[in-house]
């Protein structure tokens, strides 16, 4: 409700009648009144004067009110350990399919492999609960399916040619500008949920030291919008959950690949592989090949791209 | 402790002093009257006299005390909802490999697909705690290596031929014994725990109208000791986990199997699949054979046995 009041207020430009809002929202003057106190409390800029109520100013916050669409499904945190567990709490308690948590901060937060995630303010973290109807051999192609979003959402709103790093890195000029991880629940006939932990360096500061990791603002000169990227990428993904099983999803993560055709080294579980790049299974599995000719696939792993 | 103790009153077989207990366990006597009155808590009979202590009597009861090398990483319940459930929430608390919840009840339990699994008094049903760091593809392959173990403890202790049917069914003479259930919790690197839940019609009543289901009892047509056989079992698990990954272990499974060279039916995800049952691959999936002469690899599913 607060988003539809927030949406109304953005529409109008000015100012808004508290009885125009109760109309147009059905609900009484006394609730409009209540949630734009909710709306101040939570940093907006509502004046309130004898014309009605007109929004001064928004705080730049993912805030589940930002879009209305989505605000039932959306738990919000300002600071939070990890989304990855919240959201994993959330699943096993029976969240519904698409259920969101979001947090501007992440103390905790993790990589793949238990490995940190650096998480100050200024970035996008979130996790997204799904539950497709999959045997779970074909979990990492939920993986590329998360990795294509991202990287058409900063294409269409940036311009800017964001490429997949196998299996799911989202690369801008080769520096990663976003990590995946997902974490499955799930009997050997089927997936319970899949959790995907999605963290965009969006104006967030990247270390300098860090030659290997880029930000949006980096790439653009310029702050983002976070709430537009947000709102982008969470239809990117909605859009593509339907053809997750479809040949088209693996056509699409080939188009964007940086990965296919370079050589690359992958470790996966201690072992190390060479070889080239040269396509990725119905499973997600990338298949190299060897100086030898001979062909090998590799289900995961930690990828260095050396050369074309 | 109380294992030990009671280990002790067996080996001895008449009366033990509080005094040598004391001194063979490096305890003190205190420590022992302890021990020794929970054991009659739990509904040993124990006589105390001038003599020492006597074990007069065990309850039938899978007790920790009762394993004494396993006594540390049991859980014991006279009855819960489900061991699968009690499991999961030690795995997440970080319960290490080989941990075992057992119950002699089960109210709620379940086996695949959330199917009901009916736990009455007498039966066998425990899950185990596994930490592979595997993939989770391989996942399916502690499902094998799970009713292996089972199968192989029925023929080393009964001389019955158990059999196996795909994926992880264990039958004498065309009826289930004993159904496994595996519930992961992975990222797409690498599992996170396996948690094996097995139910075994031990000494429990099977309902005469379920043609397809027989117990040990029925099958050798006397009680077994449940406690002979779950100590046996769980040999024969830990004496495999060496082997999961290892060709030796789809071998076993071979020769145990009661599906291969079959006319089968596969129900999996709502797809019906038919055709001669010819081989597993390295995952666990099974290999079958189309009438046009064609391959299909089969994830997982429920499988019916048609012909030779």
């Amino acid at each position: 409700m607060k988003g539809q009041i927030l949406n109304a207020l953005r529409e109008c430009g000015g100012y808004l009648s508290g009885e125009t809002l109760s109309q147009q929202l059905g609900i009484s003057r006394v609730s409009i009144w209540k949630h734009i106190h909710s709306l101040k409390r939570d940093g907006y800029a509502i004046e309130a004067s004898p014309k009605g109520y007109r929004l001064v100013s928004s705080p730049d916050l993912l805030l589940p009110c930002e879009f209305p669409d989505l605000e039932q499904r959306i738990h919000y945190f300002p600071e939070i350990g990890s989304t990855m567990d919240a959201a994993r709490e959330l699943a096993k308690k029976g969240a519904g399919e698409g259920t969101i948590v979001i947090a501007e901060v992440q103390t905790l937060g993790r990589g793949r492999l238990s490995r940190e995630w650096l998480s100050p303010q200024g970035g996008i973290y979130f996790t997204i609960i799904l539950r497709p109807r999959i045997s779970p051999v074909y979990a990492p192609r939920i993986n590329l399916m998360a990795a294509i979003a991202v990287a058409a959402t900063i294409r269409k709103l940036f311009g800017l040619k964001a490429e997949l790093k196998w299996p799911n890195d989202v690369l801008i000029e080769g520096k990663k500008v976003c990590g995946i991880l997902a974490e499955m629940d799930a009997e050997m006939d089927v997936v319970n949920f899949v959790n995907v932990g999605i963290g965009i360096n969006g104006n967030n500061p990247v270390s300098r030291f860090e030659k290997t990791a880029t930000s949006l603002k980096d790439a653009l000169g310029r702050e983002i919008s976070r709430k537009e990227f947000l709102t982008a990428l969470i239809t990117e993904i909605q859009r593509r959950q339907p053809l997750l099983m479809k040949a088209d999803l693996l056509k699409e993560w080939k188009r964007l690949s940086a990965t296919l055709n370079k050589e690359v080294r992958v470790m996966s579980l201690g072992e190390e592989v060479m070889g080239q790049a040269i396509d990725i299974d119905t499973t997600g599995a990338l298949i190299l090949k060897g100086k030898d000719g001979s062909l090998r696939s590799i289900l995961a792993g930690d990828c260095i791209h050396l050369r074309e």
